[in-house]
C-alpha cells in the first residue's frame, strides 16, 4: 500500500488534469456566447494560468476555437474570445423508425453538418435490409467527413421500442416488427455506435431550447412513445422501459393494437390511425391531413368539404384520447409541462382544445396548476438531434481522449 | 473573510462531529443485530477512540443502549452489544382517512409502544371535527408517554390526498370531501407535525420488510393511492402529487368518480365500490367480504351461495380493473415489483389471477420480465408505521439535537 502511493498521486493528479479538462470544455460548451481565458477561469474556479494550458490543449485538439481578440476601450489586454470548434468533431444521431430511416451530423456548435432523412414503409420488415440501408447511407456520410479531415466520434442509433442500451439489444418494437435482435452490427459501421429509445432521445434534444427542467415527453409518430425529464435529467424506471404510453388503456373496448392488447391510445391517436380515421391512406404525408385541416379550419358557412370535416373529427378523436392517457401520465408521475413532438407538433393546434380540457377533467390537481401543453422545440426527426447531441456529450465528459 | 477563518474552521469542527454521530447512530439502527464498538469503528470507518466518545454521548441522551459484556472465548477484551434504545424517543404517525382515524407510535427499536385505531365515516366530514378528535386521541396518548419520561419526537399526519408538505397544507382529498385545508393546528398538539400523503408514508413502511429496493406501491382502501419507489427512496415528481393511480381512466364510459371524471379506478377496485359490488353496505367491514370470498372458493358442486359468487364476481372485475390500472402505470414508469397494500393486502388471493392476467396481456415488457405482485408487508394501517418511522428517522438524520 505505502509503495504504491506515489504512482496513485501521480495517477490522482493526472485524473484531476481530465477533469479540469472537462470543466474547461464544459464552460465554454455551454455559455451562451463567447468566454475569454479570464471568463473561464471565473466560470470554473480554476487559475488562469491553469486554464490558458488547458484551453491551448482543446484548441490545438480541436475542440474550441479561437476568435480574433476584442477589446481596446477596455483596460487589460484584450481577451481572445474562445468558442466551440466547427466541423472538428461531430456525432452521429441515426434512426430507424416505421415510415422513415434517418440520419443527421452535429459539430461541436450545434450546426447540422450533413442530414439524410429517406421515407419508407418498415412495418414489420427485415430489420437485416432496414438497418443495412440505413448503415449505407451513414457510411457514405461517414466517409465523405472523414475525408474533410473531421472525426467522427460516434453514432446513436434511435429505434421505436424497448432497448437494452448496455446490452445493444433491442428487446421488441411493436411496429416494426422486430424484437431480440442486436442491431449495431447489421448497420456495418466502422464507428461505436449505442442503442436508445427513439423517444428518449427526442426529449433530450428539446434540452438544448427554451424547456423548462422537468417535463414529460410525447413523441406521437405512428407508435407513440414518451420521456420523463425531471432536473434535466431522464428518469429511466428500472431498465429505461418507461414512457410506454402508446399503450395506456384508452378503452378497453376499443379496436386490438400491435402490441396485443384493446385499445391502447396508438389504435386512437397514433399517426396512421389519425390518418385512416381522417379518411387518408395510412402511409399518406401528414402535409395532406394539415391541409384538409386548414380547409376545416373555415367556418362551416365557408364551406369546410366534407372530407375537412372527417378529418377534424379524426384529431378530435386522437385529441382525447391523447388527453385521457396524458391525464393518467400526469396523475401518476406529477410532471406539469407536457412537450408533445413527432406528428403531434404539427397537429397541436387541431389536437390542442381537445387534450386540454380532457387534461382539466381528469388530472386532480388540475384547479391546482396549469398543464402546460406546448409543441417540440427541436425540430422534425428530434431523435437524430438528440441522438448526435449525446454522442458529442460524450466528447465533452472526456475530452482528454479526443485532444 | 480571513479573520472568519478560525470561527468557520469550528464550525466545521462542530458539523463533522454532528455527521459523525449520525454515522454512527445510523450503524447501530441499520444493523440486523448488535454491535461492538469495534464493530461501529469497522462499519463507518472512524477511530475506536471517536467512535467510543460518540457512543457514550448516544447511550447517555437515551438513543443508544448498552447490553451486558459478552466474550470470554475470543481474544481482546469483551465487547460491549449496542443496541437502539427501547421507550426513549418514539416517533407518532397520526392518519385521517375516510373510515378511520389512526395513531401509532414506535421507539427507536422499532416496537409499537402505542396504538389506537377509531372506525368511522368521515365521508365529506367536517375536517375540524374530524381533526379535533384525532388530536384529543393523540394528546391522550402523548401525555401518558410523557409522564413516563419518554419523549416524544414528533408525529406525521397522513392523508388520503395531495399534499403540500412544505406549506402544511392538504390540496385536496376527494373522498374526505376536505379541500385547501391546514390541518395541523385543527390537531391541537403540541408537537412539531407535518402532513404527508398516506400512501407514500404506507409505502416507506415497507422497507422495514424484505421489498426490493424499487417497486411500485399501491394502498387500497375507499380511494386507491400510490407510490413510486426507486432505489429505497420516493420519486415524487414534481410536488410529490403522483402516485393518483385512484383516478387513472378503467373505462370512459363507466361511472361518475368523487373526483368528477368517469371510470376512475376507484370506482371498480375502491373498497366501497367493491363492497357494493358484493352486496354488502359500503360500510360493511372487509371481513364479511373475506368471509364470503372464502365460502365462494369451495367448489361449486360443494354448494358456494349465490351472495359468494357475487362476492366473487366483483373481486374479479375489481382485479381486471386494477389490472388495467396497474399495466398503465408500469407501462408508463417501468418498476417491475407492485406491492399491494390497504384492503388489498387481504384481497390479494382473490385480486391475483385477473390482476396477472391483465398485466400480461398489457404490459409492453411482460414477455421479458416477470411482474411480481405481492402483498404489503408492513400490516394493517401502513402510513402510521411508515409516518412514525419518518420521525424516528429524523432523529437519527441529527441525534445531536436529542441527546
Amino acid at each position: 500500500m505505502t509503495t504504491a502511493a506515489p504512482a496513485s498521486e501521480a495517477a490522482r493528479q493526472h485524473t484531476l488534469r481530465e477533469r479540469n479538462l472537462e470543466l474547461v470544455a464544459r464552460a465554454v460548451f455551454e455559455a451562451p456566447g463567447p468566454l475569454s481565458r479570464a471568463d473561464v477561469a471565473a466560470a470554473t474556479g480554476l487559475a488562469r494560468a491553469t486554464v490558458s494550458t488547458l484551453v491551448d490543449r482543446l484548441v490545438a485538439g480541436g475542440l474550441l476555437r479561437e476568435l480574433p481578440a476584442v477589446g481596446g476601450g477596455r483596460a487589460g489586454r484584450p481577451g481572445v474570445p474562445l468558442v466551440p470548434a466547427p466541423r472538428t468533431v461531430v456525432g452521429v444521431g441515426l434512426e430507424a423508425n416505421v415510415d422513415y430511416l434517418g440520419l443527421r451530423v452535429l459539430d461541436l456548435t450545434g450546426d447540422v453538418v450533413a442530414e439524410r432523412v429517406l421515407d419508407g414503409a418498415f412495418h414489420d420488415s427485415d430489420p437485416a435490409l432496414v438497418l443495412g440501408r440505413l448503415g449505407e447511407l451513414a457510411r457514405d456520410v461517414v466517409d465523405g467527413l472523414r475525408a474533410q479531415g473531421i472525426t467522427v466520434a460516434g453514432a446513436r442509433l434511435a429505434l421505436p421500442g424497448l432497448v437494452d442500451a448496455r446490452a445493444g439489444r433491442l428487446e421488441v418494437a411493436p411496429n416494426l416488427g422486430w424484437s431480440s435482435l442486436v442491431p449495431v452490427p447489421l448497420l456495418g459501421l466502422d464507428l461505436p455506435v449505442e442503442i436508445a429509445n427513439e423517444a428518449k432521445l427526442a426529449a433530450l434534444a428539446e434540452l438544448a431550447g427554451p424547456v423548462p427542467g422537468s417535463f414529460l415527453y410525447v413523441s406521437g409518430d405512428v407508435g407513440i412513445g414518451a420521456a420523463i425529464v425531471v432536473e434535466r435529467a431522464l428518469f429511466l424506471g428500472e431498465r429505461g422501459w418507461n414512457g410506454e404510453i402508446g399503450h395506456v388503456v384508452v378503452d378497453p373496448a376499443g379496436p386490438r393494437c400491435s402490441c396485443g392488447a384493446f385499445g391502447c391510445l396508438e389504435q386512437y391517436a397514433g399517426k396512421e390511425a389519425i390518418l385512416r380515421g381522417a379518411g387518408l391512406p395510412p402511409d399518406a404525408p401528414l402535409a395532406d391531413l394539415l391541409s384538409l385541416l386548414a380547409d376545416g379550419g373555415r367556418a362551416p358557412s365557408a364551406g369546410a368539404s366534407a372530407e375537412a370535416e372527417r378529418a377534424g373529427a379524426a384529431v378530435r378523436t386522437a385529441g382525447r384520447a391523447l388527453g385521457s392517457a396524458l391525464a393518467d401520465f400526469v396523475n401518476l408521475v406529477d410532471v406539469s409541462t407536457v412537450v408533445l413532438g413527432g406528428a403531434y407538433t404539427d397537429l397541436l393546434p387541431w389536437l390542442r382544445p381537445d387534450v386540454e380540457a380532457v387534461l382539466v377533467e381528469r388530472v386532480l390537481a388540475a384547479p391546482l396548476v396549469r398543464i402546460d401543453v406546448r409543441a417540440a422545440a427541436a425540430g422534425p426527426q428530434a431523435a437524430l438531434t438528440g441522438g448526435a447531441r449525446e454522442v458529442l456529450r460524450g466528447v465533452l465528459g472526456d475530452p482528454a481522449a479526443w485532444v
